[in-house]
């Protein structure tokens, strides 16, 4: 689950984000440092644009490892990673995982992040 | 296999963000890691959260140390992070360094991992 909630649009204007707005507690910051440490690695930032920018948002790990040139366990690893924090969702068809883009998933730290 | 990219090679509009719309280059996902980094630590988000909802979205250091409960260095090591991240300004006035939110520097990774 991604960390801080949102503010509800019916809600009272509110000047920015939640980041900017106000001081976050101890524990938003412990869950936002937890999802921005999925994307604070180069490795995993390129399988996700990769992913996201592939025919339907989905791609076979079978095709992520040689653009990313790192073994198939490491790739996994990332994707792993990358799919616990939220951004990806796996399923399996046949023999390989397939890899897509959580709709929403990169808005919303995008929109924490947001000062306007 | 490369991924199929989205965006056709024409001057038509722009789809999303550049995460999204195509695969990262090596350079630009080192580049968008290595600041990811300096958020991806909850007092350094914290800090950052501090800084931008203070008036006038400065805060002078002195000020900074208990909210967190750190020691003053590893605070300061913190926000030497930030500041060379390009998140925060520093300044000196008198005995105390004074950290400022530079304009925009949130909004450029909010604007960086937008899918639309």
């Amino acid at each position: 689950m991604l960390p801080v909630e949102l503010t509800d649009a019916t809600d009272a204007p509110v000047c920015c984000s939640p980041l900017v707005r106000e001081p976050l507690s101890a524990a938003e910051a412990d869950d936002l440092a937890h999802t921005m440490k999925a994307l604070a690695d180069p490795a995993r930032l390129r399988l996700l644009s990769i992913v996201a920018a592939s025919e339907g948002a989905e791609a076979c790990v079978c095709d992520l490892i040689e653009p990313v040139g790192l073994s198939q366990p490491t790739v996994s690893h990332h994707l792993k990673v990358l799919t616990e924090a939220g951004f990806l969702s796996r399923s399996k068809r046949g023999t390989w995982a397939y890899f897509r883009l959580v709709p929403g998933a990169l808005d919303r730290i995008a929109q924490l992040l947001a000062a306007s």
